[in-house]
């Protein structure tokens, strides 16, 4: 039987989660990553070096790495500076910087990455132009860069419009050809405007999500997130994939079904952040919904990637 | 046939260059590196980290570095960030430090560092202790750190009258246990007092260098150094090594008989260096003299790595 091949589109710890659960499984894997964070060390590096931001990849290259000997470097990968020159620096971000650096050609950088962290699957960069992430504000303001959206500087009560990218972007070429061939995409869970939409920005997703014949599976969040998703409901998310997109329907949506404990939502209450809804409206975006719980550990209300890797094969 | 235990003690580009020649042959190869530098990237981390300084050892680690995965690596292992935070920090150098305030013990981020580089043999600091180097000039002037020894502040035209460490460093364990079982030491080439010599002043060295019955092989240099050996001619190289060992002799020493062609003499003049005088007085220090060509191509005046290696191994 020739393995499915499965596609995760995303960014940050969303991916990261999907990704660590599915590695276990004999899935030919490819994630797919937006490469337009602008702050922290990743936005350092992109300035300094005009490499393009290497955070997101680094989590996922560490999500599917595996082996005894490979430890090690996940772990240096992983490893923050606390102190001196490097201060707030990730080692795995100044890791990616000079083999992209050395190499001249940072898709072939991240490739080198992954065989040197012996990873179950490939990474690809969703594009690797240079470009900024815009948002509109519905007052009209325009925020600039992935930073300022994520966390925001701005009125973060006030509803994001639109967002798009400057300059456009494009496909990468394998990533395109991955989504092509994949059985099934994933996308999600991560921040809307963030992490998931600006793989959707770029010239030729919406075309090549289109064409695909793999199954398209949302993995909705289990929160809102203040200046991003304040107030939206699970068809709010789905709705705005859908038009970015320019899909007509998700396959299936997965949604968590678990209470989440009334400790924790007062603990996010303080970020503004609440516990999606899954509303009425949420099956008109998609040919199925489903409900379970995602999260195992009340400690840490997070996805929990053997259940969620658990859910996804079923449905693939 | 057991393999010959061979251990190389020096750190710079000395040792790269006859670790680079060795390890391709079957031997059990162990590097034992100085760590008393406090220039440079390393001396930098060294303050900031409080690490080791881990510039010597990179190198070895390079040195001994085989296998097509492990290319990349290499490549960064020397590669120097060339703009931006890390400007002028090297990537090795930045690697292990984060390994060893990941695992907290230095030796053990060598050793793991090694794993990833496949390397082949072993590299061991010479001492765990953080010392720094101090010299007594002939006017009785002291010079405080590696950096101000190798790229002498003073006038250095001045002798240096004796080099110790401060406070006094402790021969690392294993580092004498590879001494003390061996069938070859190989001392050399590299700055006397700065690369070579830090080696012997650390405690434990000199009783390892006498109790072993490896065979005592010192490499000499192809020039003297400004502010180190300035007019100094072999023999000077030598009794000034067995002095701080304790040897009593050396078995070989193995010298170069090349010429050194008159361009390089104009222009390593400039810089107050000369070729290396093979003087009488060096057969009271050694069993042996072995003069042969030493570098192949004129256009560098560096030890040959292969050349090297074959002269080495036919004496042990």
């Amino acid at each position: 039987m020739k393995m499915k091949k499965i596609v995760v589109i995303g960014g940050g710890t969303g991916s990261y989660t999907v990704l660590r659960g599915l590695k276990k499984f004999p899935l030919a894997i490819t994630a797919v990553v937006s490469m337009f964070d602008s702050g922290g060390s990743s936005g350092q590096l992109r300035d300094e070096f005009g490499v393009l931001p290497p955070g997101d990849v680094r989590r996922c290259l560490v999500a599917l790495s595996d082996g005894e000997r490979e430890a090690v470097l996940r772990d240096l990968f992983n490893y923050r500076f606390e102190k001196g020159s490097f201060l707030g620096h990730n080692f795995g971000n100044i890791f990616l910087t000079a083999i992209a650096d050395i190499l001249g050609d940072q898709a072939e950088a991240i490739k080198k990455a992954g065989e040197l962290l012996n990873i179950n699957g490939r990474v690809f960069p969703v594009s690797l132009t240079d470009a900024h992430l815009h948002a509109t504000l519905e007052n009209g303001q325009e925020i600039v860069g992935e930073t300022n959206i994520d966390v925001p500087k701005h009125d973060g009560g006030l509803r994001i419009k639109k967002v798009f990218l400057k300059p456009s972007a494009v496909l990468y070429k394998e990533a395109k050809k991955a989504i092509l061939e994949a059985d099934a995409v994933i996308i999600g869970p991560g921040d809307l405007y963030t992490s998931i939409i600006p793989n959707l920005l770029v010239k030729g997703m919406g075309d090549a999500l289109r064409k695909s014949r793999a199954k398209k599976i949302y993995v909705a969040n289990l929160m809102t997130k203040y200046g991003e998703t304040n107030g939206y409901v699970a068809s709010d998310f789905v709705s705005e994939l859908l038009k970015y997109s320019g899909l007509k329907k998700f396959d299936a949506v997965i949604c968590n079904s678990a209470k989440i404990p009334p400790s924790y939502v007062k603990k996010y209450e303080k970020e503004n952040k609440q516990p999606l809804v899954i509303d009425k409206n949420l099956k008109k975006y998609t040919k199925k919904i489903i409900r379970r719980p995602l999260f195992k550990d009340a400690r840490v209300i997070r996805h929990d990637s053997d259940e969620l890797a658990a859910i996804i094969l079923k449905e693939i």
